[in-house]
């Protein structure tokens, strides 16, 4: 059974509480440190995204249509839906000549508030292109262009652009393309159910791709360095990827997933981490994420206090005072002897 | 350690689990059903409200005031913020002649998304009187004025309104004072840390409370049925609350808390149900509150019907198309040998 990961304080009593499992390998895939089950099957959800892109690059199409690395970014992207992300989605499609009509993402409410009631007060409506996977699938459909791919269909696993990606995620994380397991996402798109240990090799190597083919190991270089340059095109103002890749510039590569789940590159040193809380609430999973970076050492100490309100957040009730806090409390097992 | 309650099934894998603890006593207090642990200690949250508004009426202070049955539903409300709630409210506290700005609750958006989009549209600001607190807080501010206490200061936990509130809360839980657990609110309220079982207990009281003293009997027999025929004021457009006590008409009194809590009174059995959810998560609470009201044949098999969308919700994602299901998956432990 999963253990406890975060404790959630209220005055003088545990309110709440969040179990999980973490795994944190090296380019070889061999487990550095653990808690819980690092092999634990989970969806990988958004934290595929960095890897559902490589193919966008591998076969040129990115090179094809001169993505920027603002844009790169873009398609990596849980993004807030502010206008930065809007218009570089909308560019981007613009310059490709694809239809905004033709996001099959569906439609929900800008993840950043102002965003959201800007929108609103502006008697404006919520489209496609705020949804926080509208870059992603922007950057499918040109890569269906490319690829000279039906652009209605590319949802559909058995669509082309889906069968290259499922074949970069199989090699990515050394697991077998039927071995994979795969759901729907809430954009509609396949998500892909992985031992975490094997979804943090795949972040292994996009932070330190050296021992892959010249095609791959150039993909992922670029797909790193844009999201390590870019962080706000990652996620967007106030949110942990962003602020997270912004405290230690140039050491991580950071990206959240739905339900909890959150994976980390750490370049100079060649690991990845993968993280799955249980009940899938990611308030517990970015105090685990700086927490366990602060035990491995992999990050400056200025960087673990910039992140302080990340770390161990404090709750504020509806008049901003200070009610409670959540607190990470777990010790990474070491595989080291 | 607590169980598994509730199963989030993605396609062919289940991708989050929730767990939590559940209690079923009756009016003198003996344990009739349970799951994982019985007495640990919780915050009762919002679902304390119809308790904490026994002394408006105890004190005579509803009467002076006039309270219809929908106001004292809204007092005991984690309200939508919809119209006919902040309407509600805005009459009581005008009757009383309490200006709307003694509201001390704060500010978030409401609940209901039509209701906060047209806020936005209409080019409004969101208000205390919007807090799905509202009512509860008019409630307090009438008392304090009944008592001539200081209006300003009612949120303190030694201002006569809040020491009268801990007293009822004790009496009716059988746990002393001093052995309550307070921190606060989200709301700036006082709450109450308590065993589910001694929740459970004041649940029972509340559907059944026969044995009590005349004045107190009198105050929870009016919360209850003000609860059970206004249940839009409880909750609102489309919330479980409210929901639920419109499928069994007269059988139950249901409430909501914050950080997965939920409480249910079963007048007709004379039984109060209190139930945890470790995480916090309500999308858990639902599925666990129909799945255990079934199991213990306390809900006709028509309202579980009803409540099928409660009992074991489709997830969706963003195009409408069915992805997963949340699934109550458990079996309560019975006391009755």
């Amino acid at each position: 059974m999963s253990q406890v990961l975060v404790e959630v304080w209220r005055g003088p009593l545990i309110e709440s509480v969040h179990r999980g499992d973490l795994a944190v390998v090296d380019v070889r895939g061999e487990l550095l440190y653990a808690y819980g089950h690092a092999t634990r099957v989970t969806y990988a959800r958004s934290a595929a995204k960095p890897l559902q892109l490589v193919p966008l690059l591998e076969t040129g199409a990115a090179a094809a249509y001169g993505l920027s690395d603002q844009e790169i970014a873009v398609c990596c992207a849980s993004h807030n839906g502010e206008d930065s992300h809007v218009e570089t989605v909308r560019g981007l499609l613009r310059r490709a000549g694809i239809p905004e009509s033709c996001l099959r993402c569906g439609v929900h409410p800008p993840y950043y508030a102002p965003a959201y009631e800007g929108v609103l007060r502006d008697g404006g409506d919520v489209l496609p292109i705020h949804n926080n996977c509208s870059g992603k699938h922007a950057g499918m459909l040109l890569l269906a262009q490319h690829l000279g791919a039906d652009l209605d269909t590319y949802l559909d696993p058995d669509h082309p652009v889906q069968k290259k990606v499922l074949q970069a995620v199989s090699e990515l994380t050394e697991v077998a393309a039927d071995e994979i397991v795969v759901g729907t996402d809430g954009c509609g798109l396949p998500v892909f159910g992985l031992p975490l240990r094997n979804l943090a090799l795949a972040y292994a190597r996009l932070g330190q791709p050296d021992g892959l083919s010249p095609g791959r190991r150039a993909a992922l270089a670029r797909i790193r360095d844009a999201m390590m340059n870019h962080p706000h095109f990652v996620a967007g103002t106030d949110r942990f990827c962003t602020r997270l890749m912004e405290a230690a510039p140039g050491s991580v590569v950071a990206k959240v997933g739905a339900e909890g789940v959150y994976c980390v590159a750490l370049p100079e040193l060649g690991w990845g981490l993968a993280l799955k809380i249980d009940d899938g609430n990611s308030r517990a999973a970015y105090p685990t994420v700086v927490e366990a970076l602060a035990q491995m050492q992999a990050l400056p100490s200025s960087a673990v206090s910039e992140l302080a309100e990340f770390h161990r957040p404090m709750l504020t009730n509806h008049q901003g005072k200070v009610v409670g806090q959540v607190v990470p409390n777990f010790r990474l097992e070491s595989m080291h002897v």
